[in-house]
């Protein structure tokens, strides 16, 4: 893994947005740091929509993409309500691994920057090759 | 409490469409029934917002919805990726507290009939009385 | 479901202790509301092993015990880093379906009581009959 | 922050042992990798206790330490009831952050190696000096 994800919205590919749940919040009353792990994942999922290939769809056919690596630098809190954005690109792609960028801002001021690396997995489990749609993702 | 929750979508309000995430599922496959409660509360939000009280400007005044009682029947599970809609009506309201009814639905078919009754607390946690739009809401 | 789950520790079979969590907590400074629903799975799972028939292992041999029916009264707030107690007991059992009930507390208080109805299914999900050994001990 | 979680258990200080719950299991049929984020923080929690520092006393008096940045790399999965040792160490100290590394294993074989870094707020939420105490125990 290579942190460098940046803070420039113009070097992701596709915006979600989403807003903070009450109970996404802890005592400190900002959204507490695990949540964030949440808000990628339904960023990846909404990523890989947009692009044609749903994740369900994927899982159906008997390829999975665990999480092998995460990530975070956590620059400002966010509160419950808020309108977060989350910025997503597939930044690089090797044979069996493939490595995902991630900025969550709110109201245009970064909250926080972000990395996953995900394997790919067969239906039972066997790590198996990144896809070429991925990699030509990552090469884009 | 009254579990009252009818399984008619016409005895709702308001109607909040979400998708189930996948880290709401469980190793059975499905969502796990604490995530309802999550759906149930993001659905009250939007409700507020869209009849002009937004929760967290309620919060700002010094007034919060705890919630005293809940009750859930689950029917069919939901599953990854499901989008799920979640009927909302302010069931009843008394002088210290408040019950909503929920529809959780997914395709046209009921997943859940849920009940929750909240009271009033101001800034200091105090117990207030139900705000008058409350109640009005619930006689309507 | 009848919510008959008393107050009284002693109508109780089991009890197990756990510690909140920071990552349990919201906005309003006490454990969020769905967090319970953890603390009696969590318990539910320390019963079964205590009695001698861990829940990995009925899973294993193809029975699940999803969730069919939950209700909680919330009555004190619980902390960050509290000390909880949760007592549980077989309330009932039938043909298709078993209750539990529970008693959440915390130095001697009464937090919450509970009641989680629970289907049977074998390992293609298909409803079998609520086990002997669990019909047993809701007569004891 | 220097990813630099060391696999060898003797590198950590303090060793806190739990037990993965149903619902932080996913449709995979293992543990979400969100869940981890949760093991470090209840480890970082009981750590503190053990050395007389507990976290509720710090924040009681006004100290909190927000996690800053957090990274993870999982090895291999976890799975429901699971008994889980989380190493613990305080990898290193400067004037406004410190670093905690960490070791989740199962079983005597690494499940995953994981990094928090916090930073140290007043009461107000201001940056305030990492204690000396914590400095020292980076040194030790």
């Amino acid at each position: 893994m290579r942190f460098d994800a940046p803070s420039d919205p113009a070097a992701y590919a596709f915006t979600h947005h989403l807003r903070v749940r009450f109970c996404e919040t802890d005592a400190m009353g900002v959204v507490h740091h695990a949540s964030y792990l949440a808000y990628l994942e339904e960023t990846r999922v909404e990523y890989l929509r947009a692009i044609g290939r749903p994740y369900d769809q994927l899982r159906a056919e008997g390829v999975e993409f665990p999480v092998v690596e995460a990530a975070l630098q956590y620059r400002r809190p966010l509160r419950f309500d808020d309108v977060v954005d989350v910025g997503v690109v597939v930044a690089s792609a090797g044979g069996a691994t493939f490595q995902m960028n991630y900025l969550v801002g709110c109201g245009g001021v970064a909250s926080a920057t972000c990395v996953t690396v995900h394997g790919v997995v067969d239906g039972q489990g066997r790590p198996t090759r990144v896809p070429l749609w991925l990699r030509e993702l990552a090469a884009g």
